[in-house]
């Protein structure tokens, strides 16, 4: 035996140690996991106990980064203690779950980043058919894009709360950086053609029009397409994509975060008919009807201001009956369990032609 | 506090206690982990330091699912080592792995199977541009389909090896069975319309061509497209899908199994430039030229025969130049650093024009 071989003997023989020893706890793990499901069962009914609970998962994951001391990093062993769970949970209720579709699209990674990869997620063609799949029982979560930091809130996604008895159970957080990346040669001279997703484009639009005004925006269908037509086409064209696309395809990145956002990330929501615990670091949506009037919004949001509740999200959308009416989206920080919070929902109640209280749930640990 | 809620409280503490454990052990294991690396690259160089050892991984799981004793099952604790594994390797080497796009297909599927979810996995549009991207060393691995049990060997991935200097690391199999599935009614009575992706529908061929030999096959994009629409058409349409998409899509499984081949998996390779060491469990694939000449494949064959080695697979293929030449892809058990087998390929090499050794590798362990 040479002495590398030696060398590694000895530190293969640890590591199969520690697996026995992960082993043996992930088993004892499933079995607490399993009396976990019979005491609800004995409890709730089996027909009406909840196994999966958001905000306890959230703060698992929560302890699992506060307390990591690495040498791997806070991200990848949440993402770990995530698959756990999912298995664990899969022992129980195998979890199935509708994502608007196509699939291989971001909004499946959204789907697995939050339910791990134990979970069966199921495609849809469109939002409307993710809620009628969850409302009638087919799926027990949805998951649908509801924001993105440079397009903004998914409109079409909030005005199905209004047709739908559903809540909203999570919350998933994606993040994309964009590169404008070339063949060859460095410096931005000489582009014609840029290559990217319409998505993409549009989160960049600001600063393609004073960088590229007159250079062609071709949309593809996702930013490898992009980065490959980057490299067949030669430096007169262009990709936006990913740090990862530039390294794969060898193609210079002539231009850094390009997106109009600095922090550009997506956000997904996760819908069920849960009504979610509290987990220590929540989030509540709610939509609320209001009469027009002049000051009418500053009037809600005088609300939130008096109590110290901080606004995350708020949007406009259309009322669908009552042209005299507008509806307001809005997101803030906190619990609707929380006394403080329900001070303020027992205030907008009052004031409001409206009040319908989507969910509080955990705010998005990875 | 509630019975349940101490019960439950009893419960989530020793999971929280356990979770501390599998945390720190996790830790552990990655250092472990890196100085295997640090050894590595001390006797080999930081250049040709091998971090990824398929022979290892294959044994690393063997066992798992040797000891396991549940209640996970065999195969989900193995997926957990897996992303382990990917994990502990990503802090030494982020993997890059090349596959048969597009995005979010089965060969996707593999590769993740194969390597965890912290492997980059890059599509592309076709299996030359895979093993281009390996052999100019873009990607560190490649993973092409090679057979499917009912559609038999893709042939034009064999020739690929012979145009590149790529050996064999690894195979991966997945599982898929077909069931014909209807919405309301039982039977199979009056169904016009079969719905299915075009590999699917070749993989039941000679059960339609008995059942169903008027019936219009429909091809579509994928399984759970299949399922809506035959949800959506109603009973006079059917689709082929899984019972996953049965259940899901809540359609009557009325034939199970309707696979011509009843274990109908697909099996992908892992390529790359390395070779694999003996994990105890390994298969070669060869590429063998020969004149042609009566019996020519018999004689062939008859060395293995003698020598009591198992073929796993054989496939005839054209020769690229000399018309009068036959080139045969054999897979067999056995590892070709392994004396048994070496006696056979030194009484191929005298025996044949060429023998073109493409690797010996872990059987699939999952």
């Amino acid at each position: 035996m040479s002495d590398q071989e030696k060398e590694l003997k000895v530190l293969r023989d640890q590591i199969d140690s520690i697996d026995k020893q992960i082993h043996q706890l992930l088993n004892d793990r499933a079995r607490c996991a399993q009396q976990v499901a019979e005491v609800k069962e004995k409890h709730q009914g089996p027909q009406d106990a909840v196994f999966y609970r958001p905000e306890r998962e959230a703060q698992v994951l929560r302890r699992v980064m506060a307390r990591n001391e690495g040498p791997l990093a806070d991200k990848e062993v949440a993402r770990l203690f995530r698959e756990v769970m999912s298995v664990c949970l899969a022992l129980e209720q195998p979890m199935h779950v509708a994502f608007l579709g196509p699939e291989g699209n971001f909004t499946q990674q959204a789907a697995s980043k939050h339910f791990g990869h134990s979970a069966h997620c199921i495609p849809f063609s469109n939002s409307d058919e993710v809620f009628r799949e969850v409302e009638a029982g087919g799926a027990h979560y949805g998951v649908v894009p509801i924001e993105n930091s440079s397009e903004g809130m998914v409109g079409h996604t909030l005005d199905l709360f209004k047709r739908f008895q559903l809540t909203i159970c999570g919350e998933v957080k994606l993040n994309i950086h964009h590169h404008l990346l070339r063949a060859g040669v460095e410096g931005l001279d000489g582009i014609t053609h840029i290559y990217s997703p319409q998505q993409t484009l549009s989160q960049c639009r600001s600063w393609l029009d004073n960088h590229f005004l007159s250079a062609e925006r071709v949309p593809v269908s996702s930013n490898s397409e992009a980065a490959r037509m980057a490299l067949q086409q030669g430096p007169g064209a262009a990709a936006i994509a990913s740090e990862l696309a530039a390294d794969l395809y060898q193609l210079n990145i002539v231009s850094k975060n390009i997106d109009d956002q600095s922090d550009n990330s997506t956000r997904y929501l996760i819908i069920g008919d849960q009504i979610v615990g509290e987990s220590g670091q929540d989030k509540t949506s709610i939509l609320v009807t209001v009469r027009d009037k002049a000051g009418a919004l500053y009037e809600l949001l005088e609300h939130f201001h008096k109590h110290e509740i901080s606004l995350t999200g708020i949007e406009t959308r259309p009322a669908s009956t009552e042209s005299s009416h507008s509806v307001f989206y809005i997101d803030f920080q906190g619990h609707s369990a929380n006394s403080h919070i329900q001070k303020v929902l027992q205030e907008l109640e009052s004031d409001s032609v409206e009040l319908k209280i989507l969910g509080s749930y955990p705010v998005a640990v990875l």
